[in-house]
């Protein structure tokens, strides 16, 4: 675990400590427990699960409602030939050795680090130096193993031969790693086995839809490919006007060979991907990008990785995008609303930071892609990707479909171009297909230049060839030389024809709930075993804490108007009526993070006023129910803070807060 | 289609129109279009997708805030074992035929009745009886099959057969159901060929978690069998006090043989279930039953349905269960919630029933059930089911796992039992388990009686036993008898341990929200071109269309101060600047369901007064910007109806609307 590490007051950070909090109050667990658990699969309890849709709610209003952004939901279930196209098929795979005595299955890649690190871990011991706790990464998790006991001293070349291999094994092949594992005869350490030679191993879970085993389909691994499907109907939907973003909030799935990281690297997970199309001409500029232009972000980027260094610059992002240090308007408007968008939901601002792609990170297509990163106890973690796809998915698509999937713009100089044109024999045709003529004939004029010139190909020779249909029963027609026949006409363009670009910013909400509740968690000064999760109030799964003084049915009927008035307004609280001291009520729900408690005390009874406290500095003022209802409203809407009500209202010093 | 189907304002309902309404404004569609879409998936655009969100908010803030339910979220992935125990493996499956030569795959009881009911109808046409057009249930939906061609007379006795049969086939097994297929030498109506003896063929999506085969899992078929498994944690959550409402927002899968109607029967649907845990000593009663035992119920029972009525009748809720008509107050207290719920979100009441599970369609265990059935084009469709699962679940998995799934009551009487328990030899054990040995003994203790008795015979005859502990690295101990054994001893008991019992509301929100746009569905009077869908403020995917009246620039900054003023309020809102008239751009918006429009004319230069109109009436009234956003405001927050702002705000008559 990374030592350095801290939380928000600056003090070490105790990972078991925060788990066994999490665990406590049922924040999360693994899933099915009473089986055996399922490592990788994770069940929300009631504070997780209230700590999510909060944030989901933050972000749809953060991003589509004033974005106005194209809200999407697609299928998880995806058919096999829509993945095949989109590279997953083949691409979205790990490598894995298997253990042929013992069966087990290892990631190539960690099986190689996980030996070699204990190598150099083990040399060291031998030379007698200080073993440092390396910064714990999710990919590279070390293991104890047997290998690693009995230090063993290794040669320099040999040494330095072990570092320069792990500072790049993300770029070796299947065949690479092979090599290696032989080289330096790298065995199961569980085991002491030689593996068998590494093999890729798809991520995808596969399924089967209907009965039929000849319809193959995958749950989907990113939300984007069912964004790209449906862009006809968005250009739709926006009268044809670029640019427009869709966005998705929908569940993907990796089926990880060995889960490791608890939230940080799970099978099922909810993203919310933004898919932004714009035309690849003018620039990307975006009409918001001078809002934001004075906003300064931590970058990190590509050079200043190269050199070495690992330390953000704080820089206005229309001065980065001015200096091509982010690649365009679009992208660098993205980064701002996301850092907004982080620092809404209570994110460590001093854990975040925007670390760009290396060369050989990205995908190939891909123009730029920024990742914001939150620091917690597993080290820099990517919770937002944030690229630029180019025109990639919608052209892959199109051509494996034959389905436009375009945008055009008026030209204002019309031009004069040849293309392949359907010219129907209407006499024939309307009689033939009937009712369906009209579907039939939209069908073959949107069909594309490469598919009308091979339809002619194929006539010519053939005297016929079928064409997909979807708007009609049969879903395919065929036509033949006597209805209809492909000619090349010269035709005056008043339009220009574009693959519209794509900027995807991409979250992956489970990593960034966990940080939250990192970065929200810290300890009372004197008193670790009172911990807090300092959740901003507006997204803290509950509200308020109602303590009626005692347990007095003269409380009751106070504590039910009280109970009203919150229903009234739709804000959550928790009543806890138990013996215990206020205090102690106070501080056990603290760990639920609960940012307001309201006490019925005997003044209460006399005069209706109430006390409200304050989570974090646990500071009281008094008032009556009414100004105390409208204070909590106001903060939980995020429209006031604690020192704007401390300013209003008067304080109060009367119950002193111990855990007793 | 049901021909006494009509819309909210009488008029017959016109199912193509509305279809092509919601392909136009691109509420839905089949999902995966350019690869040749795929049945029983569909996507949702920008208004449906919004639609859902507003409607699962509502369902959040009604149910889970209001009734202070635990939230849950767990794993769709489901391994095998989980759901051999729920009995799903084996039992949820339906029977289909192959037709051998085709492949084709036919859900056997859609095959028997399409080609009965074609004989009946062909039958009828041969008699000269006029040919009715039944209403269409999802599950019957005819087919224009080949068989239909050609009237052909069928003798009365056989008539009567096949009318018999129909009324019965939901109580056919595979075996009965192939009988008939035989008897009545039912073919396969699109080839004119025999089918194969009907097959069992279970429902769930299957798939693989990890890379090695032998770890078989589903997709879950429910949400439910997640909080069943997560009870411990609840229970723990609730200090132990029953009773207590989990419930799950989340995705459920069926893999349907042949989907049909549309939004009713999907692969992939979005589920909300509720589990109630009660203590079954005490009649089931629940503590909020008389705040609304005098609501009135339109409630359908099973004897009404018996003496062939579908006709239901007013009841109070109070009565219902005095009168055992409902089971019990948890069951009756839930109706109620599930009626205020529809109320809420905009159903039409009119086409809203509760009805009784007859005792053949209700699951072995269930001991009561009711449907929420709404009307729609389709017929009645079961929206939640709002079952009594008894103790069924918690007790099959407590078998399967030897997993304590109880909850206790402390006994004001305490009694002496016999019981098992172990005796552990904790000077052996400390040294062998290390820091395990806690976690040890605790797991022990916390078997099951039957599972200690077990271990016991075990270890007597093998010396040995091999224990699952979840809370230790390994997952498992092996005890032996020099450390570990069982004995009966007395014990004074001061709990009740009992298996609570379980009231499901399980909603399923695509059906809701399909039948939800059909009730909102109408058209102009004068106009049936000028289709509205009526959706209540507080659902409407977009609140608000502003309008300045002309593409003019002097319009623009009174424009961005009401989109200003707006985003304050996170109202959702759409800008139409078109050229195209006022009445125009109101009556295309009126079919994504826009409750107001906002006018900024030439007056509004003068004096900066807006108009706001409403869709249902198309009445609009005149004010002041503030006033405007406060009547809107309090609209969709559903505390004020549009009769409170026409009572409060001028009136304008200014502009004549018309649709051009």
């Amino acid at each position: 675990m990374s030592t350095d590490y801290v939380t928000q007051k600056g003090q070490a950070f105790d990972r078991a400590a925060f788990e066994s909090l999490l665990r406590r109050k049922v924040f999360l667990w693994q899933s099915f427990e009473p089986y055996g658990s399922v490592k990788g699969l994770f069940d929300y309890g009631p504070p997780l699960e209230q700590l999510e849709s909060q944030v989901i709610q933050i972000w749809r209003d953060h991003f589509i409602r004033s974005e106005k952004m194209m809200a999407l939901k697609c299928s998880m279930l995806t058919p096999y030939e829509v993945l095949k196209t989109s590279g997953h098929v083949d691409r979205f795979a790990d490598y894995m050795c298997k253990d042929p005595k013992t069966g087990e299955i290892l990631r190539s890649d960690h099986l190689i680090a996980d030996v070699l690190e204990a190598r150099l871990k083990s040399d060291k011991e031998a030379r007698g130096e200080k073993v440092e706790e390396k910064e714990e990464d999710p990919k590279k998790k070390k293991k104890q193993s047997k290998a690693a006991k009995g230090a063993v001293k290794l040669d320099d070349a040999v040494r330095q031969e072990y570092e320069h291999v792990l500072a790049m094994l993300d770029d070796y092949t299947g065949e690479g790693m092979g090599e290696l594992i032989k080289k330096y005869d790298i065995r199961n350490p569980s085991s002491g086995n030689e593996v068998e030679p590494p093999v890729s191993v798809n991520l995808m879970f596969q399924t089967q839809i209907g009965a039929s085993s000849n319809s193959p389909a995958f749950l989907r691994p990113e939300t984007a490919q069912g964004q790209f499907l449906s862009f006809q109907k968005l250009l739709e939907y926006s009268d044809g006007q670029l640019p427009f973003a869709s966005a998705s909030i929908g569940y993907s799935f990796r089926n990880e060979l060995s889960p490791r990281a608890g939230l940080l690297r799970v099978r099922e997970f909810l993203m919310a991907e933004i898919e932004h199309f714009v035309d690849p001409e003018g620039g990307k500029a975006h009409p918001k990008f001078h809002t934001v232009a004075d906003v300064k972000l931590p970058l990190l980027d590509r050079n200043t990785q190269t050199s070495g260094s690992t330390k953000p610059t704080m820089v206005a992002i229309g001065e980065a995008v001015k200096t091509k240090l982010v690649d365009n308007e679009t992208l660098g408007y993205f980064l701002v609303r996301i850092y907004q968008f982080m620092q809404k939901i209570g994110i460590d601002m001093n854990k975040l930071r925007f670390r760009q792609h290396m060369a050989n990170e990205m995908a190939h297509y891909a123009s730029d892609c920024w990742d914001c990163e939150l620091l917690n106890s597993y080290g820099w973690t990517e919770c937002v990707g944030c690229a630029d796809r180019s025109a990639y998915d919608l052209s892959v698509h199109e051509k494996a479909t034959g389905t436009v999937l375009r945008a055009r713009e008026q030209l204002k100089n019309p031009e004069t171009i040849e293309e392949w044109v359907p010219v129907i024999d209407k006499k024939k045709a309307g009689p033939k297909f009937k009712k369906d003529a009209k579907a039939i004939e939209n069908a073959l004029e949107a069909l594309s230049q490469e598919m009308k010139e091979k339809l002619q190909i194929t006539m010519e020779s053939e005297g016929k060839a079928e064409v997909p249909v979807e708007e009609i029963a049969a879903g395919k027609v065929e036509i033949d030389t006597s209805i209809v026949k492909f000619e090349k006409q010269k035709k005056t363009i008043t339009f220009r024809e574009f693959v519209p670009n794509v900027i995807e910013p991409s979250f992956g909400i489970g990593r960034i709930l966990y940080s939250l509740m990192e970065h929200s968690y810290w300890t009372r000064e004197n008193d670790e075993a009172r911990s807090v999760l300092s959740f901003s109030p507006v997204v803290a799964p509950i509200k308020v804490l109602v303590c009626p003084l005692q347990k007095d049915p003269k409380f009751a009927p106070l504590t039910a108007k009280l109970e009203e008035a919150l229903d009234n307004k739709s804000i959550s609280f928790k009543i806890d009526q138990t013996g215990v001291s206020i205090g102690k009520r106070y501080s056990r729900n603290d760990e639920l993070g609960i940012p307001f408690g309201i006490t019925i005390d005997y003044e209460a009874l006399d005069d209706g006023s109430l006390t409200l406290r304050d989570r974090d500095s646990t500071k009281q003022v008094r008032a009556s129910q009414a100004e105390i209802i409208k204070a909590v409203s106001r903060m939980v809407k995020g429209k006031e803070t604690w020192a704007d009500v401390v300013a209003r209202l008067p304080a109060y010093e009367g119950q002193k807060e111990t855990a007793e």
